[in-house]
C-alpha cells in the first residue's frame, strides 16, 4: 500500500488564515518536509511553530547557493533540477513505503510555488494531492484596506523579474495589479508604473498578515530594494453602484 | 461601547477550505448577515450549513430583482444603491448597539465580492473587519491538476461581461488566464480565447472544490451558457527547471 505526498498550502503568513484542512494535516502528519534556504529556519516551517507532533520526522529540502549564477546560465536550471530531483527520490521513497508526507508550502502551492517543480515530477509516479491556500496577494490587498478589483475590472498579477517593456504593457492594460519578486527590481518596477500612469495609486504592502505588516503609498517609500514579503498592488477602480 | 463588523471570507465552497479564523467566528457569532436571491437559501449561507449558533440571528439582504434592467441603465444603478443603504441602516444600528456581526462572504470579501459595497459605505462609521479567504480561481486550478503559474508567468483575471476587443487583447496579453462571471457569455469568451491562440488550451472547471466538482478542456464542452460557479483557466507555460 503506498501513501500519499501532500502539498499543503499554509497560506500568506498568519498561522490563523491557514485552512481547517491544513490546520488539521499539519498537526497529524508524522513526516513533514519543507523548502528552506541553507542557514535558515524555513519560512514555511515558522509559520506551524508549535503545531507539530513531537515525533514529527522532518525532511528539510535546502536549496543549492544559486545566487551568483544568472537565470540564463544553463548551469541554473541544471543545479536545480539536480536538487529537485534529490528531494523527489527521497518522497518518492517515503511514499512508496507507505509512508503519508506533508510538503508544507507558503502560500498557495499551484501560484508561483516551489512545490509545483515537485509535484509535476511525482503526480505520474506516486498519489500526491494538492490543498489550496489563502494566497499572499489576498492578505495584501486586504491589508491595503481597499477592494482590489470592482465590476468587471482585468487584474493582472506581474513579476517584478520581468523586462521593463513587459511590465509597462501589462501595467497599461490592466485596471488592477498585484506586483510580487520585486526586490532589487523595484526602480525599474516604479519606472514602469509611472510610464503606465499607475504610479500615484500604487501601495506598498509588507509582511501582510505577519508581525510587522506595514503599508504606505508607493510614491513615499524612498528605498532602493525591497524585502522578499513585499507586495505592490493597484486597486480597480471599476464599476459600482 | 460600539461593536464590529466582519466581512468574512468563507472561501470557494468546501467548508474544510474555510480559514481556521472564519470557522471559529461563524461557529461563535450570535449575529450573521449574508447576501442571496429571493427565494433562494443562499449560497454563502450553504456553506456554514450545521455550524451556526443555536440561537443565531440571521439577517438575510435579498437583492433586489434587477434582471430585466440592463447594467448601462441608471435605474440598475439607483436600485442597488438603495439595497445596499438599507442593509447598511440595519448593520449600522446593530453595532452602534454594541453587537458583533459576521457577514458571510462567498470566496475572499475584496475580490470582485458583494461584501465590498457595505464595506465603502460603512468603514468610516462603525469599526469593521475584513477576514480573507481562498478565491474559487484557487480552488479552480487546484483541481485541474496543474500549477497556473510559473516563473515569470503574467495571470490576468478577466470577466466574460467584457467586451470582445478588451478580453481578446487581455488574453493576448497574459500567459496565464482566469475568466469569471461567463455564464451567457460563453460564445464571446470562446472567440476570444480563439482570437488569443489560448482556445486549445483552456480548461473548464465547474463547481471547484464543492460537490459535482467537474473540469474539462473547453474544446469537449459544446453548450452555449455555463452555471455560476464555472471557471475557465489557461495554465501558464513559463520558465521551470
Amino acid at each position: 500500500m503506498m501513501g500519499k505526498l501532500y502539498g499543503v498550502g499554509l497560506g500568506p503568513g498568519d498561522p490563523d488564515l491557514m485552512s481547517v484542512k491544513a490546520d488539521r494535516m499539519v498537526r497529524s502528519t508524522q513526516n513533514i518536509a519543507y523548502f528552506r534556504k541553507q542557514g535558515r529556519a524555513g519560512r514555511a516551517r515558522k509559520i506551524v511553530d508549535g503545531m507539530l507532533r513531537d515525533d514529527a520526522v522532518h525532511f528539510a529540502m535546502e536549496y543549492p547557493v544559486t545566487t551568483e549564477i544568472p537565470l540564463s546560465d544553463p548551469r541554473y536550471n541544471e543545479i536545480l533540477s539536480a536538487f529537485y530531483a534529490d528531494c523527489m527520490a527521497h518522497l518518492e521513497k517515503l511514499v512508496k513505503a507507505g509512508e503519508d508526507v506533508v510538503v508544507l508550502c507558503e502560500g498557495d502551492p499551484f501560484f508561483y510555488g516551489s512545490f509545483m517543480h515537485l509535484y509535476t515530477r511525482l503526480k505520474d509516479v506516486i498519489p500526491v494531492e494538492v490543498v489550496p491556500a489563502i494566497t499572499g496577494m489576498s492578505a495584501a490587498w486586504t491589508a491595503s484596506g481597499a477592494p482590489i478589483t470592482w465590476g468587471d475590472d482585468i487584474l493582472s498579477t506581474v513579476m517584478g523579474t520581468l523586462d521593463e517593456d513587459t511590465l509597462t504593457r501589462a501595467m497599461t492594460d490592466a485596471d488592477a495589479l498585484v506586483v510580487m519578486k520585486i526586490g532589487r527590481n523595484l526602480p525599474k518596477v516604479r519606472r514602469a508604473l509611472a510610464a503606465a500612469g499607475k504610479a500615484e495609486r500604487a501601495v506598498l504592502v509588507k509582511f501582510a498578515s505577519m508581525e510587522g505588516q506595514e503599508m504606505c503609498p508607493l510614491t513615499e517609500f524612498t528605498d532602493e530594494t525591497l524585502p522578499y514579503f513585499s507586495i505592490i498592488i493597484v486597486h480597480g477602480q471599476g464599476r459600482r453602484p
